[in-house]
Parts: structure tokens; C-alpha cells; sequence
């Protein structure tokens, strides 16, 4: 258990470095009967893959996944199901610098200091490269989660630097409005100036950060375990394993420092002619009371850091503990967060789909 | 695997509910040769304990822990360590309003839609009361963490409603600090008038909110796991599995969103006097970098909601969907920071435990 | 995960030592709903605790379980269910000789060798007195598998030393054939037999070891994982982690190496008059082909060793590793078989009730 | 959790079919600064692989083994290893049998019994096809256990039919004795009459049972934990996890049940010139006392079954129910014993590769 599996009963564990072969993932507990196919995989990979857009990392990569086992005449078979996508850019390049140097922000020196050891070349098991499994996994999930109760999960960005987008009702974007533009934030106004400044900070060699924020509709109430295995915290730990993020809330988030219970307290109300059942007038709790769902849409938002690496001279230490400077000469993101959006909506799928197995197991 | 067990390798399995016979943990795990007694619980058990001052809750319960197993001759064996806390001041009441009707902000509706019922009274297993265990084994991973590592987590009370403490260098806080006053802020200042303004909330019936923030000192670099058992994953599942947690971020948290990567970069910088090892000269990162520890203070700060039992009547539905108000007359604490502080302390000290033995299990 | 945990869904966690005060098991996965109370456990404890009979160690246990969580209104409420049985009969005694000495056949060598250390008080965490509480867990797992499938698990002495009982239906024996005799064989003319030899053997300051035959009927089809978490592995994990048993072997078991296929196949029979689904005429694979369950009686047997403790003199070496004597005087079991039939019984609920969960899970 | 994944700390996941693209595994939690390459896998895939000799099947699989990930200048990294068989020899056939027909002994009726349907082609993922990648596994298992510990896992034929091998110490047994002959059994005489055996069983289109015998050396005292993760359970488990396995015994085994205690113990005998600590006069415990290894040699025995698929017509029934009878017209062993010796082998290693690793995270 070195951290290379997630989930409980709908489960992946994954293998692959930025630039090794490929990478891997075996998703294990997937029901049988799901139609699946490749075909299934690749909305979601253009989504996530490097090369998609001027506003992001020039590295190309096809990310086609090949899935090995698990599916026989177009449907799962209830057996473990792999995916592999091989990598294929993988610039002959010189890796001196990050070799011998730490880049900060990076797992560079951490890795070193666990392991004695690393696979320099892009950072390898560090790099966000190993996501692009997750991701694929993530459209297993959703799928199943479609069908068997009828959830999606969209994701947008809501802020880059200083702009933040107006976003009326959360639980009313859909991917077509995320789709829309490059930068997936469905302000369109906004949209075309957070595109302008991430241009604007890549032309001057730096960087920015954000924030996503992101949905999933049509959770039955009662998913969730009521201790430790609370979904809030089942979705915190899936967000924060993901490269980059500082900061994840639910519903008001931190303003709630400053309210009051009773400014806070969702007041609950009968069914009635919009829902079918007893609902809440407000959503300041997220989607969860007591860690396990309510039924309203779950909310939640992702504080995403400035890329890390940045083609400007910057201060750091050698290996050998040297004061020297760096300037990551690159295929970089100026800004994460369009290509964040994919990830953080497969990792909720991913908490969900564990969460409506382990709820059947219990409760039949 | 329905969520009453957290940690892989330092491992505890909680039971227990409000108003049953006790609360019990079984810690599994511990290394043997760690001397401990009951009197090492009781000091955390006491700062968490109901009763403690007069701005939290008045249930009466001494939290006096029975170790029954894993300890001989006042050293841990390396077998499971048990520890019962009965309870005590389970005062007899009428539970109708709580047990027909839903509280607004409580796991009652998501309790009965989980598990088509519920143990009403005192809110049963989502109960708070059910991080007495917590504490009590959070005491001995902060043990066996002092010991082999030096390592000390403190927080404290950083926000309560409008009321933020200056906290100039949130390392150098100790115990004692933390303890000089009864809302556990730091800064005698501001703590001053966080005590008014939570004895003016109660006063008025109702509640108020805040943010704790948390402090692992000593830590080495290289803790956690590259992927999804990144320190910060583990870290923000432990703090989102507490009641009433909304938000957590660490380091510079939500504010990299509007940072530029040459703003937000922390330089790593040689050895020198103060330091023996490679550090960085700011802790914008919260002490981990790839998920990993850097070496620098773990930093991370969690907002917590205000209070949902409130005295004064509110708008909700019975069991049965009606519309009717309730107004939970009872015991509760009008904020809950300042005994939030020793449970998140705890589980911080927890997933440090668990991940300081999955170091030495693979890197021996 | 120093082992202290046994199961996925449905899981129990121990705790507690011979001459401690008493010991605990945390259930975690069990559905909401179940009927349960302290009676449904003492029949099953009953039959494993010590003194029960003229062939059983005369330590006295009453071994009175308390229920602490879980169960609200007299049944269960699908959070986590602690019991605790308190141990009473710690007679005072001098422990020198098992404190310095190694005790042939048992764990204290080993117990040294892993940790340094180890409770000396009657074998301490590896005395048979922590299966006290997994009967417990048994009862209960037992108890849902009677009410959710009419599943039946029912265990036997099949040989004691060269005795062997005659048993021509495993599948038709219920437990008041069990419980006809002390020594709980089926056979009543053999069970005399083995009374007579435990009590000869225990005259000659001896023991005895034998073999324990264990059926589970009413098994549903499908049960067990295809890989590595297949039912005949689980099963076997679970008996083997009983104390003593040195052999388990299903259906034809070590039979098999002298059989050619075209007599060691079962084959497979249409649904008939007595039997409603496809099954059959024999049953050879003990109840499970591929490690999944077929439909038939699961059907396994337990080799289990003499008692290691013996009154007589015996060589070994001291804790310093000088040669030396030692002579158990104290209260053993001349057999253990008759008081290892529930622990079985127990053992193969448990795993029965996990894969139970795990079908749902995954199946719906 | 659907059974494709093993052990705790040294942890295997896999996936992949008979008929598929190939299988996969992905190894979590080996160390870093393991040299590591696709040489080190080939030797056990050889003595594993299908068409190795005329007493095996004759499908023609090469078994060639890539490193996906994990591996870095020919060394191991500390992060996931993912190791890719392809399928080659997948031969055009007809199904029709297997597809609408239950084959005796084998996992069809089982398969649609839990999933409601089932790749048929070969078995799909029932096949020992997916015990390739397992093999692999345990030859890193292999060689971290021989370079940590000096550990050796050797294992051979003991038994064919009626013929029983003399080997008077397990202990001595090395590979070169093993692989000296093509039924891997290190008496040559009976190897002689066992090969001859198994042709005239194959003659008579039936199949035959046998036993193997597995012996680890070199494994210090102290591993496996007390209760549940016995060494003996979770080798037991691993070795019923194979395919055919229905019976496992240690030591003395079965022959304990007429044993008495003074013939059984094993007597501690100090430390001498041969063997520089406490150890056994015999070793009728076969290596473990409480679960935990002794210092001894580990012992143990597996009953195998004769083939399933036999090439003369048998009854069974048609999927939808009805009598029919089939006969397995392809490529099988006759006898499985010769195959399973490595794959028995590597369960041994990655048992006590994982106990390794538990061993030190708990004891540092």
C-alpha cells in the first residue's frame, strides 16, 4: 500500500511514469454489464490531454487508450478491467537541469528524500502525466453512475487569477456550457479575459493560478459512511491527491467562519410540485449533512496553484545542496486549471461510484 | 469497510454512540516498547471534554479512558490497544422533538435515508461524541510521534466569526500558548473578544463559526505517497472526517488562486546555521511538496460551521415531510473551536503515525 | 494492519489478552435492522468457554458479553458494534516458568523474536482466549445468514487420535446431533470412544490432536471472487488463523492426488424433483469450483494438533537460551476439538457473511 | 474489492484473460534500489509457461514480459511496477462447447452463476492463464526476499498418483534438483515412473492428481502477525488462491490428528555449532509457532487435483439446464503438477515479501 490505489470497492490502482512506456490502470468491482468500450474513454482524455488548445502545454500526446481485459462482446464482465495508454511524445531532450537541480514547487527534492532516488525525465511518477489513467477510469465511473441512477458530474473553472465568473446556479451548467471555450468556464464574458490573461502571463514566462469548481447532480440521498468515511472526506482526500490543489470547500466553504447557525442552517422543506422530496431551501451545506449525501447537488471548489515550473531564471539548490538558479525550459501549462476540470470531475466520479457500491453492500 | 476504521498501518476502528454505553477504539499497529498509561490520554481527553469552561456545551462527562489490552508492565506490547470510555451524564429527556423531526444541519434526515433509521437520541453515532476515541488515540500517535521523531502538532483557534488572530509565525506556537485561554487563540487580544463574542451569541441563541489552524512540527521530509495517499490527501480526508468541517487549505491555500508561479514559488535554499538541511525560504507550499513533506512546518487551516442545534425556533419537517419548527433546547456549544482544536490535532497526528510507519515499511 | 482485522465488508476487529482485563471486537459492515441481543451470542460462547465439561481446561469463564454499540431498540442500527467480555477467572499465579522459559509448541518464542517483549500472563494476545470474541462476531454473522439466506454452518469432531467417526451425510447433521455428547461428535458409538481416550490421555499427564469437519448448507451459487479472494482461500485464511490447526482440505481434499479426472469430477445433474437448480451428483470440490460457490454443501476438514501445554516434563530452553525442562502445570485442554467446533463454526460465518456483502456489492 | 488484488504491503493487483490482449499486474510497495529487469521474470515464466515439455499442454506462449513503469536505470524506484504478458498463441476455434455447455470441475456454471454471464474464450479470466503475471510478481517477490534476507522459496513434485517421492530433507532440496528433470520432482527414480505415468494417463485422454511440496529457507523469526495475518493463514490463503489447490498442511499436518502432545511438540534446543541461534530438534511445526515464522524451515504441502478437462466424453448439462455430455477437445495438461511448482513458489515469496516489509514498518 504505497498509495497507488484508491477506492474501496469500485477500486483502481494505477502505474506509469511522464516518460516511460505508458501508463496503466486496473479498475477492480466494476459490475458486469455495462457497455463499454473504448469509444467511452476518449471524450473525457481530449478533455484532459496536453497539445488541446493554445492556452496549454505544447506537448502532443493522442492519449489512446487500449482497454485489456474486463470486457467481452461490448459489455464488462464483473472481472478487473485494465487500461493502457502508451506514451508517445517524449522529447528527446536534456534533462541536466532538473537531473542535478531542484525545481521549486516540484516533488523533485521530496522524492529524493523518500527514496533516496528518482526518475528525473518530466518528473516521472510526479507528473501530472498519471492522471491521464485516472481520467479514463473517471469515464468508467460516470458511466456507471449515468446509468444506474441518472448523476452527472460537470466541472468549470470559476476563477483564474484575480477574475471570477458569475455562476448563478451551479447545479444548472452542463458540459456543453463548460465545452464552449478553451478555458471551460461557462461566464462566457469572463471566459474570454481568462483566456487573455493566461496568454498574457505565458508571454511574460509565468504562470497562474485558480480555482474549479464542480458539481455532480442526482446523488440519491444517503451515500457516505457516518465517521471517517464521510464523503466529504472521501472527496477531500480524491481532490488533494491531485497535483497542485492548496485548498478544497463545500457549500458556503470557508465563509462560514463568519456566519451565524442561524444564518448557516439549510432549513428543510416538504416535497413539493419541483422536487419530490424533502429538500432544502438553501445548499450552504454542499450536497452532505453529517459526511453522507442529502440529496441536493453536491458543490464543491478546488484552489489550484500557479504552475510550478516557470521558463524565467529562479532560485534554487542543486542536489548536492548548491545555491544556483533555474529557468524550466519547457512544454508547460501557464495555467492548470482548463485541464484540471477532467481530472476533478473523474475523481468525484470515482468517490461515487465506490460510495453507491459500498451503500448496496450494506444496505442491500 | 462501512468508514469505522481510518489509517492503514497505524490503524483504529471506532465504536460508539451518544447516549449507548460507552465509546470504544482499537488501535492497531502501534509498535511495541512505547510506555504508556492512561494518564497520557487524559490531558487531550480533558481539552476535548464537554464542560470545560462556560462558553461550550454543559454536558458533564469526565471521559475517564480504560485501556484493556496492548500494554504490559506500562509499555505497549505491539498488539492492539483497546481503550473503552464509557459514558456518564446521560440525561434523561425527551427526545420526541429530535426523534420526529429532522434538525436542520444534522444527520438525521441522512441517517434515516442511509439506513432507513436511526438511534435518535443525542444524535447517536453522528454524535461529536464519538471523537472522544479519536483524541484518546490521537494522544498516543502524538506520543510515539515526540518520541521517535520529535514531532509536535499544535493548533489553535485563528478565526472566530470576524475575529482573525495575528499569528506571526504559526511554528513558534506552543502548548502552552494555545492553553492560556479558554477559546485557544494564540493572541490574548483578539482571544478576548472571540470569548465576548461567543458569550453574546449565546445569549442571543445562537451560534457561530470559525477556522482552527494546525501546526506539525519536526516532521521529516519525505513522508507520504506519491499519488493518492499524497501527506496532503490523507491529511484532508482526516480533517473533513470531523463534524462540522467545511473547508480545509494549507499553506497559502485559497489565496494562490490570484498568484502569479513567480509570486507563489517557494526558493529552496542551502543549508545554513539555522537550518542543517535544504528548506525553503517561504512556506507557501504548507510543508509538502508532490503530496510529499518538505521538511517545513505542516501547515494547514479548516474552516468550521456554526453550531446547527440552535434554542430559537427554526423552520424544518417531521419524519413523515411535514413543515414544522423546532428549537433545540438542550446542551450545545454556541461555537465550536475551541474543542474543535485537540480533534484536529488528533487526526492530524494520526495520519502522521500511519505515514511514518509506511516510510519505514518500504524504505526500511 | 498488524493483523488485527479479518474481512472486507463485513469486518471485525480484536482486541485483549489472556490475563487482561477482558477482550473486545469492533464489527463494522453489519445491515441495519438485524434482531440481535446479548442472547443471540451466549449459545456460541457457551460451547467455546472454558469448564464447560470433564474433557475441557477448568478455567472458569462465564464469558458474559456486553454489547456497547450498534444496536438500538433491539436491533441493529448498520453503524459499527462493539462487544466486550470482560475476563474474570485471572488466577493469581506464579508465571516464572512461562516468563523464562519457552514453552514448547507455542508462541512464546516467537512472540520474543517479533517484538522484543511479550505478555507472559497465559500466552498473553496468543492464548485461544482472544477466539472468545470472534464467536461473538460469529454469532452474529451467523445469525444474518440464517435470516437473509437460510444458510446453516455447522461444525463436528470427526477424529480424535486413530479414532474416526462415521458421518455418511456431512450435509445432514444439524447442531443437536453436535450437541449430543461433550465431545461433539455426531458418531455416538466413536464419541464414547474419544471421551474415553481425551480422559485416558489426560491421565497419562498427555494430549490429544484430531480432525474437525465443518459444513456450511444453503450457500447460494456465486459466492467468492474468481482470483485471489476466492471462497475456498478465504475459508482457508480463517481456519488457519485459528490457533493449532496444522492441515485444512476441502471435499476430496488431499484424496485428490490419487484420483484421475474421470473419477474426481462431479458431474453436473439437470434441476430434479429434490433439487431445484442445476447441481451435482457428487461432491468431490467440497461446494466450490473456480473458488466460487457452486450451490452444494461447502464441505471442509481441520487438522488441529495436540495441545502443546503438557504437565509432564519436556526439554527445551530458557528466554537466556540455556537448555532446560518445563512442565505446564496449570489448565489445558487434553483436546482440543471439542471447544475448536464453534471457534470453526465461527471462522467460516464470518467469511461467509463478508462474501455475502461483497456479492451485493458488486451484483446489486 | 472484487478479489484481484493481494496482499498488504508488498501488493499485487491483476487483471487480463485466456483469450484477451494479455494480463497485467501492477506491484505496489517494493522497495527502491531493487536491480530489476525483464531477465530477472523470464527464468519461473519459463518453468511456468504452457508447451514447455511433452507432459504439459502444447498451447505455445512465449510469456515475454515488458516493464511498463517502476523501473529507472535498471533499478527499481520505490513507485508501481506494472509488468505487461501479451497473449500470442489465442487460437481460432470454435467455443460452441464451452460456450453452451458447463464443463465438469471447471468455473462455468459458477462464473454465470455470480455475474450472470462469462467470457468463455479459454475461461476467460478463470483460466491459470491469469497465474502468469503472478509468477512474475513473485520473481521480484523472489529477489527481494533473497537480497534482503538471503530467502530461498524452492518447491517441487511429492507426489503423482500413487507414487510418492522420498526426500529425506525438504530443506537440502535446491532448484537445480528440482529443474533436473521435467516433472520438477528431486527424486529421479520416482521423477522416472511419474512422467511415465502422466503419458499413459494423457493416453487415456484422462488426467491426474498430485502433491507439491514447498520449502522456505532463510526466513527469520518473527514474521507473520498474531491473530488473523497468521503466516500460516496467509499462506494458506495464498495457496488455496491457486486453481486446484483443495487441501494445504504444514509440518506434520494431517498426521497430527493422531498424535499425541508428547510426540508432537517440536523441543528448543540451544544454540549450537550448526545453527547459531534457538532452534528446533525437528520441525514438525513446519517453520511457524502462533502463526509466526520459528527461524525453521517452512514446510508445507498442497494437494492438487487431476485436470478437469478431459478429452473423453463425460455427462453435464447445457447452460440452459438440460443433460448433455462433452468432451474437451484441446490443449491441456494432463497433469497440473509440473506447472504449479513455480506458481506455488511464487505465492510463498510474495506471502513473505509482504510480511517482510509488514514486519519492519511495525518493528522499524
Amino acid at each position: 500500500m504505497a498509495g497507488n490505489s484508491f477506492g474501496q470497492l469500485f477500486r483502481l490502482t494505477t502505474a506509469g511514469e511522464s516518460h516511460g512506456p505508458g501508463n496503466v490502470v486496473i479498475i477492480d468491482g466494476v459490475p458486469p454489464g455495462l457497455a463499454l468500450s473504448e469509444q467511452d474513454l476518449v471524450g473525457d482524455l481530449a478533455r484532459r490531454r496536453p497539445g488541446q488548445s493554445k492556452i496549454t502545454t505544447q506537448r502532443q500526446e493522442a492519449d489512446h487508450p487500449e482497454i485489456l481485459s474486463g470486457v467481452f462482446e461490448g459489455e464488462t464482465t464483473g472481472t478487473s478491467i485494465a487500461i493502457l495508454i502508451r506514451n508517445q511524445d517524449q522529447r528527446s531532450r536534456d534533462y541536466t537541469e532538473i537531473k542535478d537541480k531542484y525545481r521549486p514547487g516540484h516533488a523533485d527534492l521530496t522524492f529524493d528524500a523518500k527514496y533516496g532516488r528518482r526518475d528525473y525525465r518530466g518528473g516521472g511518477r510526479s507528473s501530472a502525466r498519471e492522471t491521464s489513467v485516472r481520467v479514463a477510469a473517471g469515464a468508467v465511473a460516470k458511466k456507471m453512475l449515468r446509468e444506474l441512477h441518472g448523476i452527472e458530474v460537470v466541472g468549470y473553472v470559476r476563477q483564474v487569477g484575480d477574475l471570477v465568473a458569475e455562476v448563478p446556479d451551479p447545479a444548472a451548467i452542463k458540459l456543453a456550457n463548460v465545452e464552449a471555450n478553451i478555458v471551460r468556464c461557462p461566464d462566457g464574458a469572463i471566459a474570454d479575459r481568462m483566456i487573455e490573461l493566461i496568454e498574457t502571463v505565458r508571454s511574460e514566462r509565468d504562470s497562474i493560478g485558480g480555482v474549479a469548481e464542480l458539481v455532480a447532480t442526482g446523488v440519491p440521498a444517503g451515500w457516505g459512511e457516518p465517521v471517517f468515511d464521510k464523503l466529504k472526506a472521501d472527496l477531500g482526500k480524491a481532490l488533494f491527491s491531485l497535483p497542485a490543489v492548496l485548498g478544497v470547500e463545500y457549500g458556503a466553504g470557508f465563509r462560514v467562519a463568519a456566519l451565524r447557525g442561524s444564518q448557516n442552517n439549510d432549513a428543510f422543506l416538504p416535497a413539493d410540485d419541483r422536487t419530490a422530496h424533502v429538500h432544502t431551501a438553501s445548499n450552504r451545506h454542499g450536497g452532505m449533512l453529517g459526511g453522507i449525501s442529502s440529496g441536493m447537488p453536491i458543490i464543491l471548489r478546488c484552489a489550484v496553484k500557479p504552475t510550478s515550473s516557470l521558463p524565467q531564471p529562479h532560485p534554487t539548490v542543486t542536489t548536492a545542496g548548491e545555491a544556483t538558479t533555474i529557468a524550466t525550459i519547457g512544454r508547460h501549462d501557464p495555467c492548470l486549471l482548463p485541464r484540471f476540470v477532467p481530472m476533478g470531475e473523474a475523481m468525484i466520479a470515482l468517490v461515487l461510484a465506490d460510495h453507491c457500491l459500498r451503500q448496496r453492500a450494506q444496505m442491500g
